[in-house]
């Protein structure tokens, strides 16, 4: 804990809350200062071309596959203190718990701040991950650019983290402490959730086109109105998404009708929609529903698909070494996906990896109110300190 | 015809519709013309401080009642040919009948261009007939300011019409000849619509709070999500739009959910809802209907009336002279309402007023592909002709 409220006061805000954009200078001291606690705990430093910070504890087999442990530590504009920075610091716990306990290990412990995993500076999010991974390549990352032109080569440069180090990818095991951002673990009295991968989601725009006609002098009989044809369609979805509670999820976020007279039949409606479901098949399944009533059951609609991010499954053993921790230390946990991005998408496609989620007060994330409680936090590191226990030799 | 389209001459658009803001340059040419021709049919012209025009034949008995023929020559900024022009010219076409037939009048026949009816310069809409009945004062509608500062009487000024004169209210009827503005005449193959009033209009912002939740990781059954109840009070609407077929209307024409967030449920939207009824006794149940849904079958739900105008009745005596015309010319009528605003709202305070519509292609009006055919414009003439004819003496 005070090592997670030092780190809050680099780009503290006067909510509570943190301002740590990523490569600015507030994101170069929390670097420089997770540096200095690694090495005190006997750790040396790599940075990569991306900017990824690896702090390495040797173990007494040289060639042994590391366990990875990490997360981030840039903010939203107006973020809180826990999102990222708790799996970053928890790696320097357990590390230090290990120590304490005079574990030996043959395998390389590594802890990990991946860069701009938030996105909120540069697009994509993720993408120190992203390029670990093989998801971007690097001359793409180092082109991307800030609101004010500024590249992310440029910036890595300025705060000097542009480096020419890194790790093997020979990783037995990734871990992520995060917390939950969604109130499940709360509203069921959860201390800890054992995350077995990320839901899948697929985003569409949906139009339906209709005639603007006069509010006065138009008989409803004669109109054709579009805002009836999406009535009919919302219901449908709201239906479709009963059925396969309670893992499904759909949003409709956006609806702008055209033009926005009140005393004008909509011309037009346009409005947004976001599904999500752990399982791919049922996301499928949906997203045929969707298809058949926006192309047959209903009239003159135009469905967009924007985005489609298939469900990622963790590793099996990463997902068991975290539930038997729990169930070791009695803790009262879930099985659950999670609905939001993390660093752990990416690096599952070059390691297998496990995420542990805690409760976050109102499942408020991304905002300077965020807030875990240090019981729970507790019981994320212990384990997390658990798993990783198991897995090194 | 050839009135018509040299009138159409004056602010001509090249997609063939017309720029005749109210007080313009293109105004008072409008004006100018109508005058003129006014006078050659041996008229005197007088304008009040409103800068209404009216054109006066005097009749053979100087205190009997006048028939009053009028509409106004302003329009849209990309407005059309027949809105508001056909009225004003109709009473010439009138008056030169009766001339050509020798039909002696005791009565006046005096013929209205009302100031600003459209509304798109200043605001509020009808402010000349407005006046003109007592609806306005006169200060208050002088005050009044286009979008550069502009007030109606120093336009009125700039283009020399602000009058002294006038006419007296001694009126025993008021004709409106008009395009219908809407689909019902051309749709039912009807010539002639005998409008019997105008219709009742409410208008409200209906705003549903909920919580803004991420679209990832809250569980459905957790949310509070403000769409939902939006949609279930759409369908609520408009099953009770259907009740009150085929004379209501509910139109829903905007819509706007906070934040715009593809992936964030909405902690709020707010939609409008124009309901309209030739029966006032029909409006206030639809009205009490939207009421009780707003405060009691739904939950946090905020209704904000923004406007009621009230079913305006025409005179019963005006009605049947046109309807008896109509039957007289044989031309297929239907006695209808009308859903938008007219002079004959305001004038039909101080006056028994008629008005009669004619087709216009697709119901499209304010727009610069208004188009009403030389058939039904014909008709309406006839009806209108035989309608005057009736009430002078």
């Amino acid at each position: 804990m005070s090592r997670l409220f030092k780190m809050a006061e680099i780009g503290a805000t006067s909510n509570g809350g943190v301002y740590r954009l990523t490569l600015t200078d507030e994101d170069k001291a929390a670097r420089g200062l997770f540096s200095d606690w690694a090495r005190e705990l006997g750790c040396s430093i790599e940075v990569d071309q991306i900017g990824n910070q690896f702090a390495i504890k040797q173990g007494s087999y040289s060639s042994a596959p590391a366990i990875l442990i990490g997360s981030h530590l840039d903010s939203q504009p107006t973020g809180g203190k826990y999102d990222g920075t708790l799996g970053v610091l928890a790696g320097l716990e357990v590390l230090s718990r290990l120590m304490d306990e005079g574990v030996s290990h043959k395998n390389p412990i590594i802890i990990a701040n991946w860069t701009n995993e938030e996105g909120a500076r540069f697009s994509p999010a993720m993408i120190g991950s992203g390029v670990f991974a093989g998801e971007f390549s690097l001359t793409y990352a180092h082109e991307q650019a800030d609101s004010e032109g500024v590249s992310v080569k440029e910036a890595l440069n300025k705060i000097g983290y542009l480096g020419n180090g890194g790790i093997e990818k020979n990783i037995k095991a990734s871990f992520e402490l995060h917390i939950e951002q969604g109130p499940v673990l709360e509203a069921e009295n959860k201390q800890i959730g054992v995350v077995t991968g990320v839901q899948g989601i697929r985003w569409y725009k949906i139009s339906i086109t209709g005639r603007e006609d006069h509010a006065g002098t138009a008989p409803m009989h004669l109109r054709s109105d579009p805002i009836r044809t999406m009535n009919a369609m919302i219901s449908d979805f709201y239906a479709m998404a009963e059925v396969h509670q309670p893992e499904a999820k759909l949003t409709i976020g956006t609806i702008k009708t055209e033009p926005q007279s009140i005393n004008t039949v909509p011309g037009s409606v346009t409005f947004s929609l976001d599904i999500r479901h752990p399982d791919e098949t049922v996301l499928e399944l949906m997203h045929n529903e969707i298809l058949n009533s926006c192309t047959h059951k209903y009239q003159d609609v135009k469905l967009e698909p924007l985005w489609h991010s298939p469900h990622v499954p963790f590793h099996k053993g990463c997902i068991d070494a975290i539930e038997n921790a729990a169930v070791k230390l009695e803790i009262p946990y879930k099985k659950m996906v999670s609905g939001a991005g993390h660093d752990s998408v990416y690096i599952s496609k070059v390691a297998p990896v496990g995420m542990i989620f805690i409760p976050c007060k109102d499942g408020i994330s991304h905002n300077e109110a965020e807030y875990a409680s240090p019981e729970d936090i507790e019981a994320g590191l212990s384990v997390l300190y658990e798993a990783v226990k198991s897995m090194i030799k």
